[in-house]
């Protein structure tokens, strides 16, 4: 009996492991050709160049959004797209309105900080906010506060820095966002007239970070500003040297009605199985205030190249392809809410989707849902990449507009590059063209690629 | 027998796991610690800052070159260092003078292009060198042409491309720095009377490149220069319109009779084996061009913060910890040299050496020696290293200043970081102190950290 199991493993590996090997060299031959397109021939630089010096920001609702639709449209065509839809979705719509204002007075001294509007708030009253100031460093804190009546009529000053002991800035991102996110509603409910949040950035200098907030339709909206870095700094410092300073606020930023703008999905179709979808994407709109180069130009310059690789190098997918360039991921998730929706409708079947919106910096790997096994299989390609510094494969991945097809069943993808320099300029006017490195982005384009040429041949 | 074999083993591996785990989970805990004092007192950004803009530019045989001994040994002290050395070596001096000009003439048009002399170069005559050119891509190609008498009374332009498809600029290097190096030696063999050559550079701009190169003393030593990129462009398209177009070309540089300047050694002494030695470097010469920030203000400051990290994580090294801040590594190697004679003299024992110059950038791995089973004993470190993304530790490391130690039996390890930008600053008047990322040249310093905690420990 042992004998005859050692006999069948022996004969079951004899003709897996040339197979195997075989398999894996013309995968590795593969991979190279598909690097050398992009090394040498992809578009995604001066794809970039041209969304980002001749569009710029791009916020949803904007004429510029919608020159961006046209734009990714033209731009999936020349990629070799065979069909182009543009898929209707309701989007939020905000204009920021002339620069804000923040002026902090106390006896014989005058402070100006570099504010900006967070995304989604209201304006203040034309003559401003004039109030005194409590600074936060938790909602706890927040909590203990408002319960004892200190919080009523004041502008609340959320100072929580990132951490410099995590190792990525992502994950301070992801440990502070809340508090410019969330900030004004919590506050809101102990009566503050205002809040102001130290930007979420990994960088001491004087831009100010913008981003989202939201209201709870039940609440008194209050208007909500980010500070710079240094204004956070040199606002804790005035507040210690005395904590009845008075802050001047005005912003002009307007909320309208939602309005409809466009996801841009450009197609391949497979020679097997034209009714499986692989999906790429980046999100389309940016912040107002900077260029949305790193956030998330580059994500959607990567996708569109995944329409073009496969014929450059020689190859022809089995499955669909589609590159989405998605609208409203900044302030709304419109669009990522549009593709599921119509996904639930149509019944399309995913057999992968990759957001790529971390920025267009050297790759590092991919963070990969354990959904349908894929895992595990993207852990079996690890040497495959190794070559090209593509080392961490982590469990769970994903991405804010891929999110929403979880539920069907949907592994999704996240791709992950270095992250040290993201939190320096995201969602503030440092956002540009210049920041971007062509090698840098065409080495994640390339290793986005790679993973598409793979999920294509064994799913 | 089979059975108590398996006891045996039972034994011996129940014996062995939880102490390799407590001993891993201690590992990971110091390592931990020592990234928290890396990222949130580490002073390597700040001495770089004091380096690069108050010396600045250091090549060797400079009063800015001794500046940066004094300013080394005081820094070295800073630390914590028990004792600063300044070790005497032999160091080249070579000066650039006046800047450097090229001019194209051709029927109807002149072009100027942006060059500098390479370190080492003789100068042009006053009156310059006007000649006709010939443009080569190999040396294979000098030769042939050589040999029917082509080159005589020419200048030879070396127009070498970085290939854009390898993975790493660094690779590219590799390929085509011979060409600047030993270009001028090959070419007078011909006839040539000067080089140009295309910068050892990845990115397209109009910064010119030094580096050094050498004569063969048995030549006739010719004027040799770097083209930027685009000026090496723009030459090749003249070429190609005229190719009996002149040059004229001036350069003012001179070469000096050797001097004597030093290493600076700062030591910690260990607990147990205070004569064995643990050394991490780099070089504190650079070009004249820029602030010899990245290359290689970097890696001496990392050096620098290895006498710190102990004290401040609550550890003591049992070997003792030099920081060497190698002096004429760009064009000469008199530190290196002079190490390694004096290791020799004394039989210094080095259970390892670091070396830290290919940047301030995010932090990759370890080229590592297999010299004595360190390669073997740093791989099974991989898991203690994961958390950081220090995820290569590859076969075979080192350095060019502790290169000159291999011979004695030293195994010589090669910090490496992300290579991508490098090569587009290196060398130029673009590498200066703006261009360090102080997370990333501090994550750098913690990784060469870890690793030499590591190594005190189990070796």
């Amino acid at each position: 009996m042992k004998k005859s199991i050692h006999f069948i493993s022996l004969v079951f590996f004899v003709s897996l492991i040339p197979s195997v090997t075989y398999s894996q060299n013309k995968d590795s031959i593969n991979i190279r050709k598909i690097y050398d397109f992009y090394l040498t021939e992809s578009k995604c630089y001066k794809n970039l160049e041209v969304l980002c010096t001749t569009i710029g920001g791009r916020i949803s609702g904007s004429p510029q959004a919608e020159k961006a639709v046209a734009w990714a449209k033209q731009a999936m065509y020349d990629a070799g797209a065979d069909t182009v839809y543009l898929q209707p979705c309701k989007v939020t719509h905000w204009e920021r309105g002339a620069k804000e204002m923040a002026v902090v007075t106390y006896p014989g001294k005058r402070l100006n900080l570099n504010v900006c509007a967070l995304g989604g708030s209201t304006a203040t009253p034309v003559s401003g906010i004039n109030a005194s100031m409590i600074e936060i460093k938790s909602f706890a804190e927040l909590k203990t506060l408002g319960e004892k009546n200190l919080i009523k009529g004041k502008v609340v000053f959320y100072n929580v820095a990132f951490n410099p002991k995590n190792i990525t800035p992502g994950q301070s991102y992801g440990e502070s966002v809340n508090y410019r996110h969330n900030g004004a509603v919590k506050a809101s409910k102990y009566g503050a007239v205002a809040t102001v949040v130290r930007s979420m950035s990994s960088l001491n200098n004087d831009s100010p970070h913008t981003g989202s907030m939201t209201y709870d339709s039940a609440d008194v909206k209050i208007p909500s500003f980010a500070l710079s870095y240094k204004a956070a700094d040199d606002l804790a410092k005035a507040l210690k040297e005395d904590p009845k300073l008075l802050i001047s606020l005005k912003s002009f930023c307007k909320i309208f009605p939602d309005t409809t703008s466009f996801n841009v999905i450009g197609e391949i179709k497979g020679t097997e199985k034209p009714n499986e979808y692989i999906i790429t994407g980046g999100h389309l709109d940016s912040w107002d205030t900077g260029q949305g180069a790193h956030d998330d130009g580059a994500g959607v310059v990567q996708s569109i190249d995944a329409l073009t690789f496969f014929k450059k190098a020689g190859l022809k997918p089995r499955h669909s392809i589609r590159a989405i360039a998605f609208m409203n991921e900044e302030n709304g998730l419109g669009g990522g809410k549009a593709y599921a929706k119509e996904t639930e409708k149509k019944k399309w079947k995913h057999i992968a989707a990759i957001e790529t919106d971390g920025g267009g910096f050297t790759p590092r790997g991919f963070g990969v849902d354990t959904t349908a096994g894929l895992y595990n299989l993207a852990l079996s390609w690890k040497p495959l990449f190794a070559p090209y510094f593509i080392d961490h494969i982590r469990k769970g991945g994903g991405g804010a507009d891929i999110g929403p097809l979880e539920k069907f069943g949907t592994p999704c993808i996240g791709y992950e590059c270095d992250n040290q320099r993201y939190f320096d300029i995201h969602h503030t006017p440092d956002d540009t063209f210049d920041k971007v490195h062509k090698r840098e982005l065409e080495l994640g384009a390339a290793a986005i690629g790679s993973l598409i040429y793979l999920i294509d041949k064994y799913r």
